[in-house]
């Protein structure tokens, strides 16, 4: 199993402090002050997020043994914790897959450093993998097959060293999190079917111990469905945790609230976990609104919540024995009448 | 103004026979008989529909006066009707943008019959140009600039046309039906932007004439927002006549039930047409599932209605003035949580 | 290895007979008249053919041994054989993945049956299971993760099935051909990654014998890279054969002839191919252009063949040593001269 | 006419500061360290462009006198300016679409200031407004319609302004510049089609003043054809301006040189200008690669202008009578054929 702790669903929840921002993008300027990490623990703990996620860019190694009080102060524990392989300036064409070999053991060196103080220091419950930089704009810039190994052999030397320094029962699962383009033109792991089929190339006694972090925005940027997506990662087991946003279509990496632009997708992923008894951590993944002011800090994590529990009240409005007889009998127009019940919930 | 007819909002529904088919597609078998347009009456009735579309081909203008008995007898009326410029072998390259001074000569002429026959034998409250196979499949197939102005020359035509034989009192407003892509690779007229474009290079004396059937899926389908679609048109005074259907993003053309896949622009697109009074027909223009049996040939009109009724009950449940201090302080999060309580009739 | 038999690249080309038709589509009428196979396969030759491809449905099983002559005297041969899964009325909502246990016998028996008929009596090299309808139009017609195990038994089932009646000696490898959506909303196994994760989830015994039929179109339909997705089936040991043709960008399924829309992605397909010693099948699989007339029957094919010389031309071009320089420096920039040289064939 | 100098084709290029920059996105590092305004002149020069464009933020008006002399000892013009409505705080939720009666105000007034600098000081050829934020991220954020008057007002009042204070002999055409999405989920004047039609809602004294400024990438996001939208604004004679750019698809906007992703588009971009007698600026907009590093500073500029020049070269390729029989007779696999032997120089 991919999860080595289990949660009564919808009760543990977890965010990076990078959801609390002082917003801006490449064309626009920031609307709030960027505030401290260390005073951005109430505000989300308020907004309703039991766990952190942690970049050791924002937290580094360093620090992660006294930071951990400050959480403990708190209340909160730690989601998951990844390195950091996009936003430094060696890792601009790829990480593990650079050309370069120093960068990938420099990418490598990191990651195992910052899975061990997430261990040692954090207890952090997973380790995450995001594609990041993976890839490549121009399609001639890499040998692809070549640079997709690399990606490979570096989670097989990231799995061995943990089990070699941790053990099986302190070591946790790393999850690969896809996404298709952006930063990149194409990204390497690009879907949940890419992540899985990377794991599927890894050394079998390393890949047990591989799983994947789909994203609703990563999912629809691809034009994919996320409840399929999620249900391909708990089908191969490999469900380790989940980033909850949202996405209008392919375009942009919006990193909206969830349910703010997509709700039908947004209430079907809701059903999906809960029909497959997921019992993981609800992780989030969202921006604040270029428009959100200081006031308004932690609204987009918080409406993520509320937005989950209010797609748990609409799954409970539906009648689970009726919606297995329409699905058995290929009742689509049935079961698009029963769901838009269940999601307005209309009387008629 | 571009219509002429008004009703109370959400009474008068109008819906082409197309809507009800056997099924089946490029890739797929239909999974009912076709059945005779006669029979289809009463189902599209008993769906809720009060108005009938038709093209050309499926009620030809020589049919029109006695099949108006039928119509009649049925208690229903005619909503718009429309020329078939693209199932004609001779419109495989364009019909009013064809290569061929033959062809777009035959496309206005059997556009001018139907234009009559609409008005003269079916009281038809609009005539609508779909672009059907205007455009191209290889970027170099026409001189784009010229055949662009053919399109324009031809709408000028037929008001004129229409004007002459029938004078402002009777004639109708021409609607333009924009689609991006399929059967074309690329369509002129594709987005309501270009339609309203080509409106503005019309004879000044005959465009006030000539306005938008903005279509939900065909918005989707180049990635815009069809909420957005509908008030470019309101704002122009060109909306003449609404497609309502569903698509989950830029694919193949879906037309599945308005509301079964992207409930929040659903939502949007009857809350812009009531705030803005818009007073005219609700048009339907969708497809039954691959999997809607025979019992359920008009299940997707049947459900497109339910569920348009379904989002103005959501749109009974904003606060309107909440809305407006929230959007005049740009506070999209308030916006965003409200709508998501509107939508989902939560409580919390 | 997933083939077994090689080729010099860039001899071998297979195409079905539906890549020669008599045109129309949803919108569109036909310009050419339907023509029987028997005929069609001196067209193909003379576009370039040296294999065919068959669905069970246009040569049944029955008709096999007696159609192999018809090949042999034309001096064809066998590329690929596939049962229909898609066309039938019962496969509507799936066939391996039908929410009916009968459906899904059927399916497999007669995907049993036309691999057999395709080793026996055709040699055909590979057997091909593309997704077709498998997957959903409302995203709560199924549970996805039990449907999606409902293939992967299907495809155990297949290969064992196989490997009992034939040996090793005789089994051909099956091969899942992959499609994001078209004629369903969402496929199931819809990209590379994802076909290349349900055979993970194969018996480890079994897995051995399948792999992956990547098409451009449906890689460019989900807004992937078509060199990046041949690249992760050859990482994965997977690459069995390949469908060329052309898409334009997420839209409708277009299969234009290979390098119609695309130059770049062509280009890059077929470098890829090269530079990785693909010595497989080059599988075709277009449409003519709904402007082609009689006298065109064959000219996508035709035009799909010419342009994969041309790119071979292009990528002789390229000066092998340089472009791997400026890869390992991580010059996209001098890559992107250096490729618009070789595609242009500018001096400059 | 909205253009009112004139070039021999391809002689004169203009670029902002901005395409030469420091690199790094929302996601990654820059590789160059950021260089002063003035030393990107002689970059810029060097790279093949005659004209600059300026952002009222990187050349202030009360600096615009002054740098003058700076541009003149360099031997360059103006091409075009432009106020920047979108990276200024008070712009967050759009500038002459704001909610804010005094945001609009300001609005107006920084660009009735720019107009008036661009026109004194610097030769300004063009006035360009760049939607920007103009628009939402949440569907209910506006009510659409009065939003879009807003900025057909401000058009208004921006064109009487120029008039007022220059006359028709020194005032300069105003370009909108369209953009579907990215800052924000859907913007207005999102397409050339909406553009075109605000344009046409204006005052019809004041509309013949405005135009249209097509960007390859924008048109690119939107899935819609460049060469169709340069087309539409010439068809509407209102082509002043162009952004030459490229983009794979709907995505991020990438604004990578022009042909180094869709040379295809980008080839039927330059012979749709060269036909039609276009004897403009051709503008550009790109970024650098991000990989670029500190002695390619300029290598997009110059690959854009160096890649226009082989597009040039592959137009001379075609035979324009033959083109135009093929275009006559609706034969698009001969016009496919013709072209890529244009483009790839194949002699087969």
């Amino acid at each position: 199993m991919i999860r080595k702790i289990s949660y009564k669903f919808g009760t543990a929840f977890s965010a990076g402090e990078w959801n609390i921002n002082g917003g801006g993008s490449r064309f626009t300027a920031g609307t709030r002050a960027p505030i401290a990490m260390a005073k951005k623990l109430p505000l989300l703990r308020k907004a309703g997020v039991t766990h952190l996620e942690f970049h050791d860019t924002e937290l580094p190694p360093d620090q992660t043994k006294k930071f951990r009080k400050l959480l403990d102060k708190e209340g909160l524990k730690t989601g998951m914790v990844t390195a950091n392989l996009f936003r430094r300036r060696e890792f601009i064409n790829g990480a593990y897959d650079s050309p370069d070999p120093k960068v990938r053991k420099m990418a490598i060196d990191i990651s195992k450093r910052y899975l061990a103080a997430g261990i040692n220091d954090l207890d952090a419950e997973t380790y995450v993998y995001w594609v990041g930089t993976a890839g490549f704009d121009h399609e001639f810039a890499k040998d692809h097959v070549t640079h997709i190994k690399y990606i490979v052999d570096a989670l097989n030397q990231l799995v061995e060293f943990g089990l070699e320094q941790f053990g099986e029962d302190q070591m946790i699962p790393i999850l690969i999190e896809p996404k298709p383009n952006e930063p990149r033109n194409y990204m390497y792991g690009g879907t949940v079917g890419d992540a899985l089929a990377l794991i599927s190339m890894m050394d079998p006694k390393l890949a047990p111990w591989v799983g994947i972090n789909p994203e609703q925005a990563h999912s629809t940027m691809a034009g994919l469905s996320y409840s399929l997506d999620l249900s391909m990662a708990l089908a191969a087991g490999k469900l380790g945790h989940i980033h909850l946003n949202d996405q209008s279509r392919p375009a942009f990496d919006q990193d909206y609230a969830f349910g703010d632009t997509d709700p039908l997708g947004c209430f079907a992923a809701v059903w999906t976990l809960k029909k497959n008894n997921y019992n993981g951590m609800i992780g989030i993944d969202v921006q604040p609104y270029g428009t959100d002011t200081g006031d308004q800090y932690a609204e987009s994590v918080a409406r993520t919540i509320r937005n989950f529990k209010r797609f748990v009240a609409c799954c409970d409005r539906i009648d689970d024995k009726k919606l297995a007889a329409l699905q058995a009998k290929s009742d689509q127009a049935g079961v698009a009448d029963l769901v838009a019940k269940a999601l307005t919930g209309a009387r008629m």
